[in-house]
């Protein structure tokens, strides 16, 4: 499969998706939609909602479904990067080569989109359960999808990562908080994005089980072989990472040990065409930036 | 009635619902849990959950229904004063007379703890729907409360409130403006509170838009009452109020004809015993702090 390919066919649908979403720009509070717009079209990989679509095509076709759920998780992506990049946070001036939020609007706009994309990721949702359920069947599902979404990224998913984070010193960081960290702070939102995926496709249980299974370790992996990239540009000392802890052959037999549970877990996945999620865990894991 | 002892009753349902939100606190993250229960627990008056538990009495009784999309409210309503009291915001250090949030836990964590709570918000309507919901008819009910939550939060409401007020300035502010600021920023979650109640209250169609119509007419008395308890405060001069458009007397007479709205939308409800909110109202547009 030509993983390039299909990864540019979804950015165009989500693109697309992305732009229908502002009901009216003419009003009062239009600079606060310029802001949010800047992040949503800042040239991000846009893996999670991907993810989402790419989990739902496993079961079912109709991509509609899926994504007012896909664009949400990447809404709730977005708003964490322009918080996390704020001056009290990490203080980052660029982000994908370009201006931060908070360089380009300043610091009280930057974050108000933030609050306002974590929003409309709900306002979205609450939105297409409103007008789309017509059966209890669809309720229970979507009201599902809702809880996962809105659990993985709050502060026992998400959040809490970035919590450890913030606080984080070499003395009170142990290797099982780190990974905590990043279960948390990375795994969850891919792990939200596959159960979603799953779930609105009415995959079983035991299906959805398995992608929640198969994100946990892609995040895992995803994560060293990045922490892997990070030594090579001497971001290392003033990081708390893997590599605070193992050696680097260490972290790559970790990669390697992640990413072999996540490609064991779709196997869980009986009579699917999992030939995307396999491309694209070979591709994450050894990537070079 | 005893207005004050409805509301401490009241408010110490809310209390004991609070509590029982967080499942473990014995977390690596459990900073943000301390930091997000300091603003909880601060002394608001908690305004906006009571009126959505007395709006749901209006139409039935048992009010463990009501609960949870009511500590949501309080909860959107608490993490919007967090983030407002920030440096780059409002800079404002004290809160009811105790230090604010990022001079306690620090900037960084003042930040989270906003997210977490708009978050949990979500996660904890998230949770009732799907614990609580039997049927298509209690699904469609929580899911349009969902809905409308999330709709007076987000930019088209109490956001889009924060955006215009933060780029105010005496050039470019209009009465029209002014009254777009007043009702996102303040009568906006007012009536979603108000409105909540009613829908999960199964009050009829008409019902429910009594309640938005008198929760507006409230929030604008209640706004311009408070622009003229600020000119005694001398605050007037920075600020951009209703009296930055009229005279004292015009604003006195504003604050009438509002309440006076207020209370006739109250008729649209036959019927209901409303003493409640009638003497809400009569506390709330002639309190003198």
């Amino acid at each position: 499969m030509d993983l390039n390919n299909e990864l540019k066919r979804i950015n165009s649908v989500i693109d697309m998706e992305f732009k229908n979403i502002f009901k009216d720009k003419d009003v009062y509070q239009k600079r606060i939609i310029e802001t949010i717009d800047y992040s949503l079209f800042t040239g991000g990989k846009r893996l999670r909602p991907i993810m989402a679509i790419k989990s739902y095509e496993l079961f079912k076709d109709d991509i509609e479904e899926i994504l007012p759920y896909a664009v949400a998780i990447e809404m709730i992506h977005t708003y964490s990067l322009i918080h996390d990049d704020l001056p009290s946070m990490d203080d980052d001036d660029f982000r994908r080569g370009k201006p931060t939020s908070h360089k380009v609007f300043g610091e009280a706009m930057a974050i108000l989109a933030g609050d306002g994309l974590l929003n409309l990721a709900f306002e979205t949702m609450a939105d297409h359960i409103d007008k789309k359920a017509k059966t209890i069947e669809d309720y229970k599902k979507y009201t599902k999808a809702f809880k996962e979404i809105s659990g993985y990224s709050g502060i026992y998913g998400m959040i809490g990562g970035q919590v450890v984070d913030l606080l984080a010193t070499h003395n009170t960081m142990s290797e099982e908080k780190l990974l905590f960290m990043y279960k948390t702070k990375t795994a969850a939102l891919i792990q939200s994005a596959l159960v979603t995926g799953a779930i609105i496709g009415e995959a079983s249980d035991i299906e959805v089980e398995a992608m929640r299974e198969f994100g946990l370790n892609l995040g895992l992996a995803y994560q060293i072989r990045d922490d892997i990239l990070d030594i090579n540009q001497d971001k290392i000392i003033k990081k708390l990472t893997y590599l605070s802890f193992h050696d680097l052959d260490r972290a790559k037999i970790a990669v390697e040990e992640y990413s072999n549970k996540a490609m064991n877990s779709l196997k869980g996945l009986n009579n699917r065409n999992t030939d995307f999620f396999v491309a694209l865990t070979e591709e994450l894991i050894s990537r070079d930036k």
